[in-house]
Order: C-alpha cells, then structure tokens, then sequence
C-alpha cells in the first residue's frame, strides 16, 4: 500500500477502505508516512468529504493509536460531555454535579487545554487544594462512591490525534467535518463512557460560524457515537454572546454555584437542563425530555446539585466549604464597573472578543506553559435584548491593575453594539440531534 | 505574511496576490516554508485551480528562484521546443536541424529526464563522441556558426521545480494544470528562447489521457508564454501509438535520420513539418502555415536539414559520419521478428506498455543513477489502421539477449489489439494553440 496512491485515490473522489484509513493512521504515527504526505491527504480529504463509514474507520484507528480508558470496574451508566468550545462556558461545573445527584456515572478525564479561561480542571483549582492528580484508583473509587470524579489525564489518549492536529492547525486542514468530528469523538471513545452528550457550539464565538455547519458537524458526531455502539446525542447552541454572564475562572465557579443554588436561571441553566435531559434520556432513566428536566430541576432545588459538587470537591484534597461560601475563592484586587456611553437596546456582542479580554486579563493560556490567574475576568450586567441606559453598567472587571482593568473596560465597550428598535434575545438550544 | 493563512486564502477559492506567491516560492525554496505546508498548499491549488495572473506569477517566482539563461550574445531568433512526452519522441532529432536550416537558432541546454527511453542527449550521445558538455563558450559560438547546440545544462536552472515536483511527485498532486503549465514554462523561460512551440501528446501513452485536458493544459502553457512576452504556440498530439515507429535511443536516431533523408514519411514527419512551421510563423519568416511547411519540407529534400545534423554532431566532436552511414550507430546483438498470431485490423495499441518494453530492455531510465543501453528497443511495423496477416511481423525487437528478446516479443504481441472490422488510423494533429 504506497501512501502516494491513497491520497490520489481521495483526491478522484474514491472512497478509503478500512485497512487503507488503518494504514495511514498507524503508520502516520509511528512516523512511516511523512507530513508533508498526510497534510496534502488531510486538504484531499477537506475538498472530497468523506462517507460515515470513512469517518468512523478514522475515528476508530485513531482511538487504537493509544490507550483506551477502562471504566468497567464502575457500577451504573458512565455519561460524558463536550463541548466544541465557546466563551464563559462552564456547564461542566454544573451539569456533572446535577446528573450524579440524579444517578448517572461521570468519570472524567481532561487536559488543560488552551483558550481565553482554562479549562474545567483549571476552574476547579479555584477550590484551594483540589487535586487532579488523585490517581486512577482514587478516580474510580470517588466514582463507585460518590457518582463523579473529574481528574487531568493518567493515559496517553488518542496520540494521532495529537500528531495530527499540530500538522492540521499548520496547513489550513482545520475546517474539515470528518476531520473534526473524527478528532473530537476519537478522544471520547477512548474515555470509555456509554452515553456521550455533544455541545456544538454556533456563532461568532465559536468554531462553527453557521447553522448549517454546525448542523453537519453534530450529525457527523452523533452518528459516529451511534455506530461505534454509543448513546450519543448533540445539542447546537448559540454562540453569538457568551453564555451565562461570567468569564474567567473562579467568576465561572461561583456563576455556576449560584446556579446550583436555584438563584440563577437563563441560558446557562437551560442548556444545563437540555444537556442532563439528553444524558437521562440516554440512561433510560426517562423517556421524555419535560420528565428528564424535572428530575434535574428537583435535584437543584433539593440542594443535592449544589451538595454533590462539594462531595467531588471534598473528595479531591479541595476546600469544600467554598461550595457553600464563595467569599473563600480566589478575588482579583481590582473591581471596576464599566457604564455605558450609549442607551439604546444590546443588539450584537463580539463574542470572541470579549473572550480575548478575559485572556488578556491573564484568565487563559496562549500556550502550554501559561501560568493561569484564577481571579480575573469579567461578568457582564447586560446580554443581547437588554435595553441599557448610558451610564449603566455593562459588566463589571476584575483585574489585577486598575490599568489593565480600564484598558479591558474599554474592550468591552467596543464588543457591544446597540440599537434603537428592540432586539430579540438569541434562542439558545437551536437544535437536537438525537 | 503567514503560510497558514495563505493556504486558507486559496482552500477558499481566494486569488493570490504577486507578492504572496513570490513570498510562497521565495520562502519554500529557502527552506523557511516547510514541506507539508507546501503540499497542502499543492492540493488546495489542485481543486480550486489559479487564475493565469497567478499561474504566470508563479511561474515568474519559479523562474527568478535560480539562473536564467542568456542568449542575448546570439544573431537572430531563438526557438525552443517542448514536449510533455510520450513513447517514441525523437522529434527534436528531426525539427532542430530542420528549423536550423531555415535561418532560426536553437540553442537548447536539457537534462536527461528519466523515461522509456533516454532524452534527447543521450540519443545524440549514439553519436560516438557527442560531448554534450562543451561549455556556454562553444555553445553560443556554435549556435552563432552552424545555428544549432545541443547540451546538457550548466546553469541552475529553476532549482523551485526541483524541489517542488520532488513533493508533487509523492504527495498525489502532480495532476494539476496551473502547476504542470508553471513547471514546463518556468524552464522553458529560464532557456531564453524567443520562441517557445509545445507539444501537449494526448492519450494513453501520454499524462493527459483526454483531450479537455490537454487543450487547457496547452492554452495555459501558451497564455503563460504569451504574457511573459513571448511568441508560443501549443500543438495537441495523438499519443495513442507510439510517434512514428521506433523506440529506442540509437533506433530513434536512424529513423530520425531517414526522416531528415526524406525517405520516411507519416506521422512523425508531420509532427515535425507542424511544430517547426509554429516556429517559422512565430519568427515572422513567414505567416502562412502551408509557406512555412513547403520551406521546411525544401530543407529535407535539398539535404540541407541532415547536413545541419551533421554539423550539429561534428561541432560537438562527435562521429559525424554515422549521419550518412547509419551502421555506425549502435546496434544490439540480437534482432528478433514478432509474427503476429492473429489476423485483422490493428485497432489499439497500449502505447505506455510499449515505452516500458523499451525501458525493460535497458533503454530507459528509472532513477538518475540508471545507466542506458543506446542499442536496444524496438521498431514497429504495424501502426492502428494497418492491416496484418497472421504470420506477418508486428515489429522487430532490438536486445542484448535472445531470452529478453523472447519476453519482449510477447509483451509486443500483449499490447495489440485487433479487430475485423477496418480501423481509421488516429488524427496525429489534434488542435493548435496559438
């Protein structure tokens, strides 16, 4: 098999068998095919698609490029997450802790990864001493015995998706469906759970610009769950303004107690339930979506939501009394309120931007080595449909300088835009791909 | 300027701008741009093509990346010539003497190129003695003398197309016509001829295998040279047989030479009546194709077309002699007939299972460390169209060994298709290009 031939083979429209997509992944990664071979076959593959058989043989001989994460020896239905990425997104802080209270299994393993806030390890560390390190037994025990467990990576997961990623990102090969979906689902089958829920996010904060993309992206995904024998559903949801109202991490945490508490609704909290909902309908534990979120809702207003994210938080060396008491997590010295110069209704938020600020407060990593200020960010006072008067506040920022503060205070001004007429608030759940 | 972005601009459909594609060649030629950034730059090229701005600025980067030859030093016009290949082209043998004798310069420097048989220079190496390293010295004074040299290249020449189609070669994209037409003209520009006439072969035996192909390759290759300020025209061939009948180095030389005698008439003869009357027409010696055929046919039957090969050889110290007394040309030890087993219409010929015949023979070139046998090959004689009796010989192979001589034979026969019906003999001319 000459590697050569594969890529004209994708190049004329043909249609890669199993041991030739096998062929290329394994040798890739062992370093027999070159990158300049795989770059010109991943451009082919981004011009010429490919078929769901295609896309699950790639996803696949790329989870058997490394190990594969045993969670057999936990009793129940292991549920796992993703999501494609967007601003102040901190579901998992707590979708994890509401679906455990209503008896699902989450075992999760992360990397760090890069952005404008850290990721949800990044975040938890905003408990003092909350350990991702515990271990693979500890991990599996906290599981058996408190329903979830979320600790940074013990196995080497998916390392062609590593390799081919680095080249991807460096040859224009990103924006291929099979390539992303391949990439993404790769890395949760290997994470070995039985029900997979897949947050695709839409809009100019996120990956996927359009509806229709997103749309592709989310069938492609589910259907390779489906066929490599999951319970895989995808959500699309708006990206447009970021979620919920805070960005950055400690500021995530306690917007996401505060939904735990009950004391805050919106979008945050029904993507939450949207979410939960696919993963107990996933479960059998319900059929229908209005019972699943009842079920979800009960568990927050009970209060044991909010009480399972101290027991994880307990169980991994963290300050558990945060949960109950945000006063204890990280603060940043400086609070400066931003007022509008304009009155009129918020019509357009530049998403990514405002995910920029919170980067340039020092709330993300640019590369791997970032050291990460768990403090700043900023929460916005107003969303999209909001009528604000000039003078009022647009959000507040929290920053370690009044300078850097000011500057980030009017980066947020000019992400805003507004309007004269009324705006009608952007709907959230766009869609559900079952 | 980064390649990333570049990579994505042109994935998009985008057009690149004069200095992003200097800034693409200068920066790969150099080492800064790497390999697999430039093959998926090739396959995005490949699918969404270039416009003839871009293919002619790129083919000026291709250019300006290594010497450019100058022939400012000689009188008159200077043509050149250039064939995308095909089984059995001896055509410069015949046409550079032929045009020479008409008052134009050739003064043409060639590698050796791998194939079925061997380039140009090595079949003017039968000639014992051709010294095709003569120095740029007696190259241009011979061309100012006698019209015409021949030798091998001193300059570096657009060291970009090395490098380049070394990856396209291995990277599945070779088979893009913005990228073949500023490979050839690159070359042909860094000559610095006046006039550029190309033959585009069309068919089995050829790379374009349609003649779609080969017409947009020939009007790029011709709208190139014409923007960079020359006269081209493009010639579309027949390549589903062999040109005319042998193919063989030291066999193509004879037939080139009875040719130049005027005993052999046919295809390969007009071929070279069309390419070199492109070539009068481009010269201004004449504006009429029939004038220009009828002085270049004058120039055979008055002797003074063969002179000019024999000059052309003695001027390069070769046996000049062996122009008028062809058995001082290499000869194999072994001549065997193949009698044809069937009797009908020849009706197809797998004219690139021929050249390989040649190529197995010893008389090609797989890699550039291959040394060539000049007297092997083989010589048709029957073309499509012809009718043949059982019994009656197909051609003559041309081998060191009776054994290989034997298998060759049978490959011959291998080769030929035959039917009961009668066979219109292929239209050699296709289209012109000018």
């Amino acid at each position: 098999m000459l590697m050569t031939d594969l890529i004209a083979k994708k190049r004329d429209g043909g249609e890669l068998s199993t041991e030739e997509i096998r062929f290329v992944i394994n040798d890739y990664v062992h370093g027999k095919i070159a990158d300049y071979q795989m770059s010109a076959m991943c451009m082919a593959i981004l011009f010429r698609g490919m078929t769901d058989r295609e896309t699950l043989d790639l996803t696949m001989a790329m989870v058997h490029s490394g190990d594969v994460v045993d969670l057999s020896s936990i009793k129940g239905v292991k549920a796992d997450k993703h999501s494609t990425g967007g601003v102040g997104d901190k579901t998992s802080l707590i979708l994890c802790p509401m679906v455990a209270a209503c008896g699902l299994r989450v075992a999760k393993m992360s990397g760090r990864g890069l952005g404008h806030t850290g990721g949800t390890l990044d975040k938890l560390e905003s408990f003092t001493g909350y350990n991702i390190s515990i271990g693979e037994k500890r991990f599996i025990d906290n599981v058996n015995r408190i329903g979830l467990s979320l600790i940074g990576q013990t196995a080497d997961i998916v390392p062609a998706d590593k390799k081919l990623y680095a080249l991807r990102d460096v040859t224009g090969t990103v924006p291929s469906i099979p390539l992303i979906a391949s990439s993404i689902m790769s890395k949760k089958l290997a994470s070995g759970a039985d029900i997979i829920v897949l947050d695709v996010k839409c809009g100019n904060g996120a990956f996927m610009k359009n509806e229709k993309q997103a749309w592709e992206l989310a069938r492609s995904l589910t259907r390779i769950g489906k066929l490599a024998g999951k319970k895989c559903a995808a959500v699309i949801t708006d990206m447009n303004q970021p979620l919920g109202r805070a960005v950055g991490n400690a500021l995530e945490v306690k917007e996401a107690i505060s939904v735990l508490q009950g004391e805050t609704k919106g979008d945050l909290l029904e993507l939450c339930l949207t979410l939960g909902g696919c993963m107990l309908i996933g479960a059998d534990i319900t059929e229908e979506m209005e019972d699943a979120q009842k079920m979800l809702q009960e568990a927050i207003d009970s209060g044991a939501a909010l009480d399972k994210l101290a027991q994880l938080v307990s169980a991994q060396d963290g300050d558990a009394q945060a949960v109950y008491d945000t006063s204890r997590l990280p603060l940043a010295p400086v609070q400066l309120e931003v007022p509008s110069k304009i009155s009129g209704y918020l019509s357009h938020i530049e998403c990514e931007k405002v995910g920029l600020i919170s980067m340039h407060l020092g709330g993300g990593r640019a590369t791997k080595e970032d050291k990460i200020d768990l403090s700043v960010g900023l929460v916005l006072n107003k969303k999209v449909g909001d009528h604000v008067e000039s003078g009022e506040s647009l959000g507040t920022i929290h920053a370690q300088t009044m300078e850097s503060a000011q500057e980030a205070a009017q980066l947020l001004r000019d992400c805003c835009t507004f309007s004269n007429a009324p705006v009608e608030p952007p709907k959230l759940i766009k869609d559900i791909i079952v």
